[in-house]
């Protein structure tokens, strides 16, 4: 029996919005897997904004997608067939499976086994999993327990709030005692970001005078900027960082559409308040995956995380999807199930 | 007997270098001092660059210097009359005295006891203590060593090299077994620090495109950037970041006098290689000044650490030395003996 693979392949590099010409949902042949190998079945495809950088022509942290690929993401599946050790029938896995019904992995650092079903541990929420586990709450974590590292009593701003990586953010620093601020693009948004994140407050950015709102939502200054965004967002609150402060960049959502920003003039405010600008990224530290894990976990048996996702069905909406994330309209994880 | 104290004040806020209509030289009688505070003979004033930042009417670290005061500046000089516990007659101290041939200190941090006659420490040459002691060398040190960290085989860049801070900074970094690159502004400039101050190379960025030099010059890229200029060096050598590069932000000369320049666009590398920028004090770490006079004068000792010193004759040369920093002639410590 040979089984028919659907996937989403990269037929021109986009520039701004992807547009439907920029990819072709196609059907090949489920691959065979070798020694080594595994055959997963992809669950739900996770919508991140790095999706989207992986498209420009241009190196990261990974190599750009090449025409004819299939578009790269981060996924959970479940493993139907294992010639890997690492790897049994019924694990579930997040991988790098990409806009596809299915995909190959390995034994490498990029698939985590996070459920198995010989010993009765399978039977995961996969959106909890995407929304508040895997990469987007690692993320949250390391950026806010290593460089951010708020304190009780100090004042939090996290930028992109409503996001799937900013709400999980904000709500690891009001676990730790902190105020913690939003910012976000609309006043559901930020109802949602107070009303179910639990920040202190939240800040519209597109109808408020940024500089004036972050007086008035952070008399004592800012301890811990946690930046997704960049762009004017992060120029403004480099200008009201308190002393000893940290500033933690995460993203530039803002540029990885609409080009390049003026670079933050505020940098200077480093200077005189003493304080630390710092960027990281997720897979250098995925061998404290565990450590991650276990501090979501205990803030989401407490009730002091929670999480919001939005999930589109089928392959045909991957375009959607991943403007989604760029049009100001999603809440919490956006997600797609092939 | 009435002494007659001669010393600058400020009549009108300098735009752009100092204008000599903006200070004056004044008399009036020596002060005199109260219960718990001693009278100081001005040997040599510290020309830095912070002290034309006072001088502009913005909150700084220090308060501005108002419109008919001293104008400040780190001094070292004798103790002649005390009737402070903290000091003896006799004592040699760095402190706060400005333009000024005499002034008063009390017993805080902003006076030091760096030799005492009593116990025949007395002797010291003034023009090291403020070349390469004294805060311009602590603020190479702390910047160095608690920031920048550099390791044996690093690559380490600094700007303003040939300068007070600079030369310091570079020197520390390599007796730590760095690879130490200049930045400076003339080949006069770039000969000193390679040929005195003993730095791998200099690049010159008024004769030299700097992006095509940072990649000569810097091959594996740069570890640790100590930048006294921001503007387009910061954001030049921002581009040209190693893995885990950290940016020791010491000051922002490019702006002091012209104005604000652009930010630095190439931030967003501190995200990609997951860098870091910080800002620092040295007054915050003045309680640390023990460690870092013994640190310098090992170097110094061992003959790693040597300093260039310009000294303007008199009061009335406050002008041309303030300037002087500005101007792109000085190499080493400026100082000016009034």
């Amino acid at each position: 029996m040979t089984l028919t693979n659907r996937h989403l392949v990269l037929r021109s590099r986009p520039t701004g919005m992807v547009a439907p010409s920029d990819v072709e949902v196609i059907e090949s042949p489920v691959p065979v897997i070798g020694e080594g190998e595994a055959l997963v079945r992809t669950n739900l495809v996770a919508i991140d904004a790095a999706v989207r950088t992986w498209l420009n022509d241009q190196p990261g942290y990974l190599p750009p997608v090449e025409i004819g690929e299939t578009v790269r993401a981060g996924t959970v599946g479940e493993v139907i067939e294992s010639h890997c050790d690492a790897y049994e029938v019924g694990d579930v896995v997040t991988t790098f499976g990409g806009f596809s019904e299915y995909s190959v992995c390995r034994d490498d650092i990029f698939t985590t086994v996070v459920g198995r079903r010989s010993l009765g541990t399978a039977d995961i929420d996969r959106a909890e999993l995407l929304a508040v586990f895997g990469s987007t709450g690692a993320t949250a974590y390391f950026g806010m327990h290593d460089i951010g590292r708020p304190q009780p009593g100090e004042t939090v701003v996290v930028s992109a709030a409503a996001g799937a990586t900013g709400s999980v953010a904000g709500q690891i620093a009001k676990a730790a005692g902190a105020r913690v601020v939003g910012i976000a693009g609309s006043d559901e948004k930020c109802s949602v970001v107070v009303a179910e994140f639990g920040f202190d407050s939240c800040i519209n950015y597109r109808s408020e005078d940024l500089n004036v709102a972050l007086r008035q939502h952070c008399p004592d200054r800012v301890d811990v900027y946690f930046d997704n965004v960049g762009g004017p967002t992060l120029n403004a609150v480099l200008g009201r960082l308190a002393m000893n402060a940290r500033v933690v960049l995460c993203g530039v959502i803002s540029s990885y559409v609409t080009g390049d920003h003026p670079g933050p003039s505020n940098y200077v405010q480093l200077l005189a308040r003493r304080a630390r600008m710092e960027g990281f990224n997720t897979l250098d530290h995925w061998d404290r995956y565990g450590e991650a894990e276990a501090a979501l976990r205990r803030l989401v048996d407490s009730g002091q995380l929670r999480y919001r996702s939005q999930v589109f069905e089928g392959l045909e909406r991957s375009v959607d999807a991943l403007n989604a994330l760029f049009e100001g309209t999603n809440i919490g994880k956006t997600m797609l199930r092939p």
